[in-house]
């Protein structure tokens, strides 16, 4: 139980550390040396940002896939020398959340790691906040399917299951499809649904709507062309 | 448009504020004079901590309450000042999230009110970061029902949702109640379904542990008691 595995935040997008990163997770993680990451160009992006007390070059980077397995993730979880932390960076916000970091977090705990979990910028809460939408009770749901019917589909159902419960309903896109996503939203849902759309938080570009569909159909198309955005609506 | 509504997060519990604030957010809250919160009295120690530009009894605070209705919102959004900015604070943690602000972010959106999501603290996304459960696929339920029957039929119900989508249920108890609840939980679900308890995250008395049913049965009961804890599992 001497090592811990400390959860790393890290940007949404160009924004100015202080905007976005308390100075004790700043401080614990220019300490780490060896770190487990979704992106090793970012995770070394984000270690120059945050100055290492180690050269980037003597600091060890694993990186993650969606098909790293848990016989791996432990090989690099012994490996570590014994007096030293582990951390673990996302490409974007906070790991294991929306990415495959959760596998290494579980296998920390069965190897009897400390998981330290540190707070940071989460799109997710960002936007669900921002919305006005209900936090008491909210789903996210990773990707919508990509096949046009599929997915309108999959919109209706969420869409009744909101109603049930007056529970959000909360998804990502991949930045070049999210104008296909958004008109088929404004086609699938009932008029009176409120939709978030929030647009590159914390950075500079931030935009934060919602209206209802009846609305959203009178009002210009919101610019969301290559820019990170979260989908979220309520029935 | 000139006036922004900045939703800012406060503390999960006693934790110095450099573990869990951005220090642009401090410095934001710090020169907000119009404020809405849950709790006047935590708003108040807030606003003493982060050390604010004027005397603490310059600063108005309105106390929300979950009876609070829109047209009261609508009077104190109208009321602040022209050239002010209006801060929205919660009892603990993100506001909006799990607590009745929603509805002053909803008014603020329909009154052409911007609005500024901050980075901080949230037990929700702390604990499912270092859970290791699922983070692709979530849900957030608030609390469970309090009648035994109809709790351990609510908890069945959501362990066949997680199972069906490897879903992670995440929802919250009354700290009193969290001993029951935990007693629940392991008499309710399934041997293999994975139980997560995060307590008093980012204090010091933070505890995460995550095990299986069959595992918790064999280990000793965590202490729980009067601490704030995030219960989440997958099937």
């Amino acid at each position: 139980m001497s090592q811990t595995l400390h959860l790393i935040p890290v940007s949404l997008g160009e924004s100015p550390i202080t905007r976005w990163l308390p100075a004790d997770v700043q401080k614990t993680a220019a300490a780490l040396d060896y770190y487990i990451a979704e992106n090793a160009k970012t995770a070394r992006a984000f270690l120059k940002l945050i100055g290492t007390d180690k050269p980037i070059q003597d600091i060890t980077i694993h990186a993650l896939s969606r098909n790293t397995d848990v016989a791996q993730i432990r090989q690099w979880l012994k490996q570590a020398p014994a007096n030293e932390n582990i951390g673990l960076v996302s490409e974007a916000g906070c790991p294991a959340v929306a990415d495959p970091g959760a596998l290494v977090v579980q296998t920390a705990h069965e190897m009897g790691i400390r998981v330290a979990p540190w707070t940071g910028p989460s799109s997710i809460i960002l936007g669900l906040m921002a919305s006005g939408l209900n936090g008491q009770n909210f789903v996210f749901h990773g990707y919508a399917p990509v096949a046009p019917a599929e997915r309108a589909q999959q919109l209706r159902t969420w869409e009744v299951a909101s109603r049930k419960s007056r529970q959000t309903q909360i998804f990502i896109e991949t930045p070049y499809r999210n104008d296909a996503m958004f008109e088929t939203l404004i086609k699938s849902l009932s008029g009176q649904t409120r939709l978030c759309v929030a647009r590159a938080l914390t950075t500079d570009n931030e935009r934060i709507q919602t209206h209802s569909i009846t609305e959203w159909k009178k009002r210009p198309t919101p610019d969301l062309q290559k820019q990170p955005t979260l989908f979220l609506f309520q029935a």
